[in-house]
């Protein structure tokens, strides 16, 4: 493949639960070694981006913290754009300071907005029934992601999507979808490195947003058979990936 | 109208949050009187029968235990007859009792079935990525109902079909609906009193799940503006009730 940028999941491709993916680090250092440009876009929205970028450097990875372009960081800077700045927060507690860092205020009633992230214990009856009804008073259903799982340490983990289908099906309101696979997610984190979407690859382990999204807005998808790469899930998704390689490990190989 | 039998919804008809709906008690007095037979259809999924006979005797209502057809009760038969008796059971402890009366096993690994009731504060993210798991295994998924809320005491309560929606979107399974407005449930409920559709009338507060559902299967549609009835639900629904009154009260001056 002709590539000049990479756009990298983080989930599932640096890292499987706990452990960073063999010889992703090696991968990094050849596209720098290359000159070829790269930054991360990650559906991840339990965390906030300061948090990732701890994260991956006590797994052994030195990326500067603006080259990771998260969901929730961009989000904020939508909301703020748009002047919605009173959200209800369906999100971590550590996801939150991305907000707040906005500027937004994190609000339990007269919400212009509710901002579903992956909230992990943090869904609860109190807190969905609570978005729900602010959803029916006139808020816009705003969504992180709308992945359906991911690969946790001890098995699958739902994401936020599953969350958001719920709040839809109640207040019959379609959510605005901020990260992958929305064209406007990976055009920011091309903006930033100047390259345009026919000369980039987007490497991922999710076959609908990573390369489903990656092909929609005119980019090569390349998938990874680590994370939650599951064979039957790529036969039905009716995607066809442009490359499949074992992991990131192997990505210098085919550029 | 022309009318043999009458099929009467449970909460939002007999009574609102805590309060019993007036004249409610003296319209299936007259009921009684005229020798109209009755059946009372729940798709209330957080109590079992015992629970809700105790709670309609506590609110001044005297009616008989088996009159009342709830989705747990009918779908722990269903699931019995058909063989699934392991089920992991996605409902509050006393709906649990339904199921445990009928013989089935209430279990947290290797399911037949996730069952999905109304589990109020039991829906958490560690109970739905539980059920999303056994959904992968090969579970089927049952749903008590699919109803998007309730009126409760202090405001509108999220049902059990959010969360039915958000293991579908997780699990890419459909699930098998029990309660209204499944027409075996109602024809159920009509057999009890050995009534055929054409000549039974089916009161509830729901446009979807009581007007659609009984119209579906040939009754009549006789909506209450008690409960959640919401005059822009039913113009959104598409659904043209044969009648609407302003509560239970007033049903026998329709007959």
């Amino acid at each position: 493949m002709q590539i000049g940028a990479v756009l990298i999941d983080i989930d599932g491709v640096l890292y499987v639960g706990d452990r960073p993916v063999a010889g992703a680090d090696r991968a990094l250092r050849e596209l720098d070694r290359r000159g070829i440009p790269y930054r991360f876009v990650s559906n991840t929205t339990r965390r906030s981006r300061r948090s990732i970028a701890r994260r991956l450097e006590a797994l052994g990875y030195a990326i500067p913290e603006p080259w990771i372009i998260t969901a929730p960081v961009a989000a904020a800077a939508h909301l703020r754009e748009g002047g919605r700045t009173r959200c209800y927060l369906l999100t971590t507690p550590d996801a939150r300071t991305d907000f707040e860092e906005a500027g937004l205020l994190a609000v339990d009633e007269e919400a212009d907005v509710v901002v579903v992230a992956d909230a992990a214990d943090d869904f609860t009856y109190e807190t969905l029934n609570r978005a729900f009804r602010l959803l029916l008073a006139g808020a816009d259903l705003v969504a992180l992601e709308k992945d359906r799982y991911w690969m946790g340490s001890d098995g699958l983990m739902l994401s936020a999507g599953p969350f958001v289908a719920a709040l839809e099906y109640a207040a019959g309101k379609k959510a605005e979808v901020i990260g992958k696979p929305s064209p406007a997610f990976f055009l920011r984190a091309l903006r930033d490195i100047g390259a345009r979407p026919g000369e980039a690859a987007m490497v991922g382990d999710d076959i609908v947003t990573d390369i489903g999204g990656a092909r929609a807005c005119g980019m090569k998808g390349v998938l990874v058979r680590t994370g939650k790469y599951r064979e039957e899930a790529v036969r039905r998704s009716g995607v066809t990936p442009d490359l499949v390689i074992d992991s990131l490990a192997d990505l210098p190989d085919y550029l």
